[in-house]
């Protein structure tokens, strides 16, 4: 099966303590649709400008994604531009330009409106639905959202939460959108919006799901050096997404299935910040995932026998 | 085999958004040793005034906790005032008064100098090595600290390190003993410090586990509602330093018997603030010990089968 990705597709400025490099492949969904192409087939849903590099294509056509919904319009790509400071939980915008972006109105390819698995990934909550508008009832629909929309599109978010099955956010925004100080009650909380399941990323601490009845921690891996906290969370969506679409089974998503969806996201994502921009990503195998992902087992596991 | 707990024996007035309570039993070392009393049989060496509520005494008494270490000697009991803020994790000291423990200088009846296991509750470092002095080459060393004592006797807290074979401190302390911003770096470097061992608690997100070549990722249990955190801490090292007494075994202590360690005490931890002072431990079971001992374990499985 295969999954439909929609997000931002951008090139980014960063600046760490350490490094800064300029015109990086960036946004949400170069992050995620790479993420998910590890598992399954991907439709990435965009748009560009025409000084997006070629070199960044040919990257995203050689994953086998697929480049058919991703427009590519006269004038500049969306650009971002930001710094980290020492604690990388803490980032600074420095600029930012919609350019192309700013009017994009995504209609998707017809081979595109049967994809089982959506993804929709970082934008408006008005551009998320209306891909879900051009949808022909996609099997599990999984929606990523960030403090921005909570602040200036709460009702279009509040909207879209009745439509999709799963939503992934960080901490500081599950208490926002909810006004809980308890991540336990801001989860319950956002089940009630509509979703069934509910991801709450913690960045350095993991990250929790919850399903009606059930509850899961996942650990965050023990990383030394982070060089690039940027897109790791759009890139543990993806990783999530594409798992799942990956089981190619017939029968419901569970919360048992969801339990190791998160986890091959959680090792995406670890990958992803050992290196600028989507550079790990690269390089790395599916060897390298199993690998991290046996860690990720032996580092949750409470019962170990000597 | 029994533990010895050493540290501080408190009258608590701990207000909440909610409530407030005054002339609570509390201390590291109440909280701590009856959290060991779960396990094992407790040595308690602190200090109390002839104020000291009798109905407190005959609670450490009927939980099996050794009170000959435990002196009573005229003049007040050590009393601490708090307040929590909405977000349980800020908290303000109102007031506090030393009184007895002011002058507290632990001398151990004879037959406490054979305890096999130690747990260094939060004291002043040179109080916790006073302490060790008296000890007779005991089985396995655990010091818990706090930031005070890093603030004003970090070269105390240092030479104690190295007689420790576990410490115990959380996530804002390791940053501030290392002045290494990332946990991972902060947990190796207390490592080369002494301890073979190193629990950072992070509270709402759970707790890691450093060894040598380990590293365990402990989940927090996901209550929705915190009566009172006073003593999760404490409670926590109880439970974990109580639980390795109790395996009465001879070979050495194990990064993968400590696995189980740190979740029992989080267990213990996570009923502790069920309510205020040690109110939920006075009730508590080992068949709910069990039965939330259960549900850590599934909270953090991987891979669950349908």
């Amino acid at each position: 099966m295969s999954v439909l990705v929609v997000g931002s597709i951008g090139l980014d400025t960063v600046k760490t303590q350490i490094e800064e490099h300029a015109d990086l492949l960036g946004g949400s969904a170069s992050y995620a649709s790479v993420g998910a192409s590890f598992f399954t087939d991907v439709n990435l849903v965009g748009i560009v400008g025409d000084d997006f590099p070629k070199p960044h294509m040919e990257f995203l056509g050689n994953r086998g994604i697929d480049l058919e919904g991703l427009e590519m319009v006269e004038g500049n790509t969306f650009r971002w531009s930001g710094e980290y400071h020492w604690d990388m939980n803490i980032r600074e915008t420095r600029s930012i330009a919609l350019n192309v972006f700013e009017h994009f109105n995504p209609t998707l390819p017809a081979s595109y409106h049967d994809t089982e698995f959506v993804l929709l990934a970082n934008i408006a909550p008005k551009l998320q639905s209306h891909v879900l508008d051009q949808m022909c009832r996609p099997k599990f629909i999984i929606a990523d959202t960030m403090d921005l929309w909570i602040n200036i599109a709460k009702d279009d978010l509040l909207a879209l939460l009745k439509r999709v099955d799963m939503l992934i956010l960080n901490d500081g925004e599950a208490r926002q959108l909810t006004g809980e100080t308890s991540l336990i009650k801001a989860g319950s909380h956002i089940r009630k919006l509509g979703p069934r399941f509910v991801a709450v990323k913690k960045g350095e601490h993991g990250c929790l799901l919850f399903g009606e009845n059930d509850f899961f921690s996942c650990a965050a891996y023990p990383l030394e050096d982070i060089h690039d906290p940027t897109g790791a969370g759009d890139t543990f969506a993806g990783g999530l997404a594409g798992y799942l679409a990956s089981l190619n089974h017939n029968g419901p998503i569970t919360f048992n299935k969801l339990r190791k969806a998160v986890v091959y996201g959680s090792v995406l994502a670890s990958f992803n910040v050992e290196a600028f921009s989507l550079e790990r990503l690269r390089t790395l195998t599916p060897q390298d995932i199993e690998q991290r992902y046996e860690s990720f087992k032996l580092m949750s596991k409470i019962e170990v026998l000597e």
